[in-house]
Formats: C-alpha cells, sequence, structure tokens
C-alpha cells in the first residue's frame, strides 16, 4: 500500500434507535477480519451505541468521532450525528427514535456527497414510524429525493439481480404509467451500474415481459441495444432457470420482480442502490423491531451488504480512474492482486464522469 | 359394488393430433390399474390413435367405439368424434390438426352436457394454432365461453391451490378492472369448488393484496366472509411459507399466481377447471408439440390430471348425492371404504344443487 492509498471507509447508518441496528453493528464488526476490509464509520450515537452494547451484554469497542476525517483505521468509528440523549426501548417503534435514524442518513448523505466517506450501508429503518419521512416509501427513496438524485435499486442475491422499471408506487399506477422509453431508460440506468458497479463489461440484461407494453412487437426495443435480451414471461423464466444466463433481469413492476427473488432465497439477499453519491447497500429481508434488544439477530446479511458495498466503490474507482487521468499509464490490476490491493482504493477519488466521458472510455476498453 | 354402480368414465380429449396428446394417452393406461380406477373415453380419431401407436411402436389396445354408452369397463375406449383422414405430421402444428382437436372437445363438451361422462381431461393444445378458436386464451376459455358459462380455474400441485380474479386478459386491463364485488364473487367461486370438488367442508383461502384494491382498508372483505384471510402481500407470502396454512390462494391477476406456482414446482401441477357440468382438468406445463413421435414425453402429470379429475368427480357426486333423495338414509362413506368404492359412483347422478339447496345441505353437514 502506497500511502496514497487508503481503506475504504465505509458509512453505516445506525438505524431506527429502537431496532436492530446496532446489535447488527456490533456483531459484524467482532470479528477482526471486518477491520481489515475498510473503516466503518458507524453515523449513529455513541450514548444509542453504549446502552445497546450494554442491554446485549456485549464488549465491543468503539471509537468517538465527530467528523468523518478523524476515523481511525481498525477501530470501529461512531460518529456522533446529534448530542440528544436517546431514550431506548427496544422493538417500540417512537418518532424520536425513527427521527435518530433519519439524522444519522442526513449526516452520512452529506458526508457521502462531500466525498468523505466512499460507500455507504444502511441498517433497518421503518419510514413509516419517521414523521420526516412521511410519503417516502423506504429510507432509499427519502434519501435520493434529498439529494435530488434518481435511484436505481438493484435486488441482489447469490444468483439473481432484479432492478425495477417501477418502484414505491401502486401496481395499478405502475403498469398504467409504463412507456417503453421508460423501460429503455431504466434498462440503460441498469446497464451502467452492471458496469460500473459490479464491473460486467458487457452485461447481458433480461427484460420481462408485460403485455401489452413490453411484449413481441417491442423488438425493436433488443435490436437496438446489444445488452437487452428478452421479452420474457416471468411465469416460465424463473421456474426453469432461464435467469441463471443473464448478468440481471429487468422487471416491469415490484412485485414481478420480488415475489420470485424473495422466493430463490433472501438470506443472501441484499439491496443495492445506484444513482446516489457512493453505492449504497441495505441487507434485504430484516424486520427493524423484530427481536430487537434480544441478541438473537443474524448479522450475516449485514455483512453481505457491506461486502458488496466495498466490492462496489472499489469497482467504481477503478472504473473511474482511467478517464480521471487520462495520460497516465493505465494499470488494470488482475483478481489475484490479494485483498491488500482489493480493498484499497487511491486517495483521490475519481470525479463523477459524464455519460459521454462513459462512453468514450468504454469504447477505449473495447479496443484494448 | 351394487348393479347401481359403474366405474367413472373419464372423457379424454386427444389434442392436437401432431402434438403429444396420443402418447401420453397411450402410457397413461398401459398401466393395467388406471383401468380400475376408471373407464377412459378418448374423444378423438381411431386413425389417428393407430397413427400414434405404430410411429411411437406401442403395442396398446383400444376398443373404437361411436358413442359413449359404447364404452367398456377395462377397456381404452377410443370414440370416433370425425371420420375424416388426418394427416399426422409429429411437432409441426397445422389447422387441420388443430382443427381434429376442436372437434373431439366439441363432442366430449356435449357428452358431459348429457350427463354421459363423470369426469373431463384435456390433453395440450395450442389454442392459437385452432383457426376456430380464435381469440381464446386457450381450450378452457374456449370450452367455457361455447357452454355459456364461467369457469372457475384452480391452479394444483402437491402443496398449493391457486384460483385468479382475473385471466386472459392483459395485465393493465385485469388491474384496472378488478373491483372489490368482483374479487368477492370469485373467492364465492372458489369456496364452492373447494367444498363441492375438493371436499374441505370449512375452507380457509388467503387472498393477495393488490393495491389500492385489495389492501388493508378492505377489511371488511374479510369481516363478512368466515373463508377468507388477508390480504396478504405475495413478496413474503410464497416465500416464507404462509401459503402452506391454507387450502387455497386467491391470486388478483395470473402473473401474480402462476409465477410463484411454478417455482414451487409444476411438475406435480395440474389445471382444474369447476364451472363447467363436470370437472375438467389438465396437466400443467406440457408443451404442445415438443418432442411429439419422439416417444420419450411424460406422462406422470397428464396421469395426475386423470386422478384429480376423478377424485372431483366422486366428490362432486357425494357431495350432491344427499340433497337430490332427501328423504333417504344418508350414508357417509369412510376413507377407508377401499379403493372400490372410492372411484365407483351411483349411477344416477344428482342434479346439480342450487345455492340454497347447498347451503341448506352445508348446514345439515354441520349440525350432524
Amino acid at each position: 500500500m502506497t500511502e496514497n492509498d487508503r481503506k475504504l471507509r465505509v458509512a453505516i447508518t445506525h438505524g431506527d434507535t429502537n431496532g436492530i441496528g446496532y446489535e447488527l453493528i456490533f456483531k459484524t464488526f467482532a470479528t477482526p477480519e471486518m477491520l481489515e476490509l475498510c473503516t466503518p464509520i458507524v453515523y449513529g450515537s455513541p450514548k444509542a451505541a453504549a446502552y445497546h452494547r450494554k442491554m446485549l451484554g456485549l464488549n465491543s469497542n468503539f471509537s468517538i468521532i465527530h467528523h468523518a476525517d478523524e476515523a481511525r483505521e481498525n477501530n470501529l468509528n461512531v460518529l456522533a450525528t446529534f448530542d440528544d440523549e436517546v431514550k431506548i426501548d427496544a422493538g417500540v417503534p417512537t418518532s424520536a427514535s425513527g427521527e435518530a435514524a433519519r439524522q444519522a442518513i442526513d449526516r452520512a448523505l452529506a458526508d457521502a456527497q462531500a466525498g468523505l466517506v466512499d460507500a455507504l450501508v444502511l441498517a433497518p429503518v421503518d419510514a413509516a414510524n419517521v414523521p420526516s419521512m412521511t410519503g417516502y416509501a423506504n429510507q432509499i427513496a427519502y434519501a435520493a429525493d434529498k439529494l435530488h438524485k434518481s435511484a436505481m435499486n438493484i435486488l441482489t442475491n447469490d444468483c439473481l439481480r432484479i432492478g425495477f422499471v417501477t418502484e414505491n408506487v401502486p401496481l395499478r399506477q405502475a403498469v398504467n404509467g409504463i412507456t417503453l422509453e421508460q423501460v429503455r431508460e431504466r434498462a440503460t440506468a441498469l446497464a451502467e451500474c452492471l458496469k460500473r458497479d459490479f464491473r460486467i463489461f458487457n452485461p447481458r440484461i433480461a427484460v420481462l415481459s408485460m403485455n401489452p407494453v413490453v411484449a413481441s412487437q417491442d423488438q425493436q426495443l433488443f435490436d437496438d441495444d446489444t445488452t437487452l435480451f428478452g421479452p420474457f414471461a416471468a411465469k416460465d423464466f424463473f421456474a426453469n432457470g432461464t435467469f441463471k444466463h443473464f448478468d440481471a433481469v429487468l422487471a416491469m413492476y415490484y412485485e414481478q420482480g420480488v415475489v420470485p427473488f424473495t422466493m430463490i432465497g433472501q438470506e443472501n439477499g441484499v439491496l443495492f442502490t445506484a444513482g446516489l453519491d457512493v453505492p449504497c447497500a441495505m441487507a434485504a429481508g430484516y424486520s427493524t423491531f423484530d427481536g430487537a434488544g434480544k441478541g438473537e439477530s443474524d448479522e450475516q446479511p449485514m455483512r453481505n451488504a457491506i461486502y458488496l458495498a466495498i466490492d462496489a466503490a472499489r469497482n467504481r474507482a477503478n472504473y473511474d480512474e482511467p478517464l480521471a487521468n487520462p495520460l497516465q499509464k493505465l494499470y488494470n490490476e488482475k483478481p489475484d492482486d490479494g485483498e491488500r490491493v482489493r480493498f484499497t482504493i487511491p486517495k483521490k477519488r475519481a470525479d463523477r464522469l459524464t455519460p459521454e466521458e462513459l462512453a468514450a472510455r468504454d469504447a477505449q476498453e473495447m479496443a484494448e
């Protein structure tokens, strides 16, 4: 590691302070290997953290900081996003516990925008329990709106990645509103995410059908774009394993994708979000308040979310790097460069590329 | 068995004559036990049957008949539904092969209406390949329309039964058209089918949600009806096994139910249809022309369809019997009455009961 390199900084929000967030975080970083992979910064409250630690009978250490730049490697850093006392009542949704979650998210988003952290991982929050998130389906929708960005959510597990053309709207509204243009736009966003965050150079995306918008007569959609295949009827696509031949699936509406996804298995499921300032990940399947304070929650899904966020941050930096310094010799790391290289990135983060720059870089890579 | 009893007569349509129908039928009745269970009447063409038998190198015997009343027990009866020569070109859809399927269906429906057969099993047909079925999604839709009846289709396998509020329409049309009244009506039809054809006295039906029609605010639907539970979001309902606690599931639109169904496993899947004159069943998952003439098709799904049709015919007769002769002593058979009784029904079929009679009989059964 050169002195220009540092470990990736992963912002982890503490979630609802009456939920299972701190338990998941403490357990996740109880194994020293996790601190080798990244420098965690928990966006939360040292007081709440200490309370949960005591309640759960854990002996985890953490460092209290007040700014992301104070974060120390090989430490579980807890950044105080507010100073108020938080009354903890494990398992009980309150406005205060919900707002505590929201304050942590706000600060983490600001730090991501300022380039102070490289990836974002979200602990469980029920948006319905947060007064200032009223009207948002979930914390991702809140975050995207706050940043004035369009989020591209992808459900991922060991064998499947699913993106959606419509989300967070009633089915009737979704199916009435979908246009072919919208399908094309979301497919492009999904393809860019696969290339940039998942490092898949020539992604193959299966598009599910939704009669009458994406039906056989829309063959032009597929002729125009070498990344898109289909349309596939959802009925057999999942049951007969066709999905395994593709890097990702584009579902037309949420239920079309999420039902097969949960049936295939969401134990290792992570909701990945592109379109914010840094890669963002959240474990699928946690229930915010179930089992809070009991110490029985499985932290593995949280760990998986962190792995994915780290991989994506690394992929994205690697993807964005060449055009940031176009005159330098390009050094493409090989997969066997080892863990140390794999989980570090150059200190200077590449600026986000414009679509034109991305296209130019793609052309360059294709030519090499 | 008294002389008033005879084996159940099962009408089996031959399907598309260039498809896999005859292969499935011959293989199904190659085991003598099948002829113990019922008297099969293949609605088709003796010439086509002979051609397929020769092509497949089978040595099956069958009896040629011209009227259902000529059907002999312990024989595979083939009823000539037309006299024309049929050119067989295995695996190739032609108008003639499709129309041959339709002629068999027409005759089987007429015989079912006339009370000459007790159950109906359909071999595979692609409605798109039958000129006179233009505009129908499948042969069931054609049959129901021809009989001026409303079909209630239920997908069944070893652990799941799913009915649908809307079928055979584009999703947009389905979700725009659904009303709570329609949900109630289909739930009632599903419940009657479970009682009458599946012999489930107090069925428990899980209703899937479809925001905004069947959402939490529609609690009245469930308060009004002791058979209905929910609404359940499809997302977790299938993945976490909740469906196992119910006798059937009511899906709002086809894809909502058929995708989980095929993922759970349609090897043993049968599409059961209530609402025609006799119980009707069709194996799910066959492809009409795939592998035609090769002798490699698995007949087990066809056999499962026949089992289900027989069970339903028996259940229905048993259910309808008491009120047909209200002054007689009611004799309720026990499950251990054995195969012989299990697969016979009284010669005189009970007339279909009115809803009032059904209600009266239910009350009587409850009181016993």
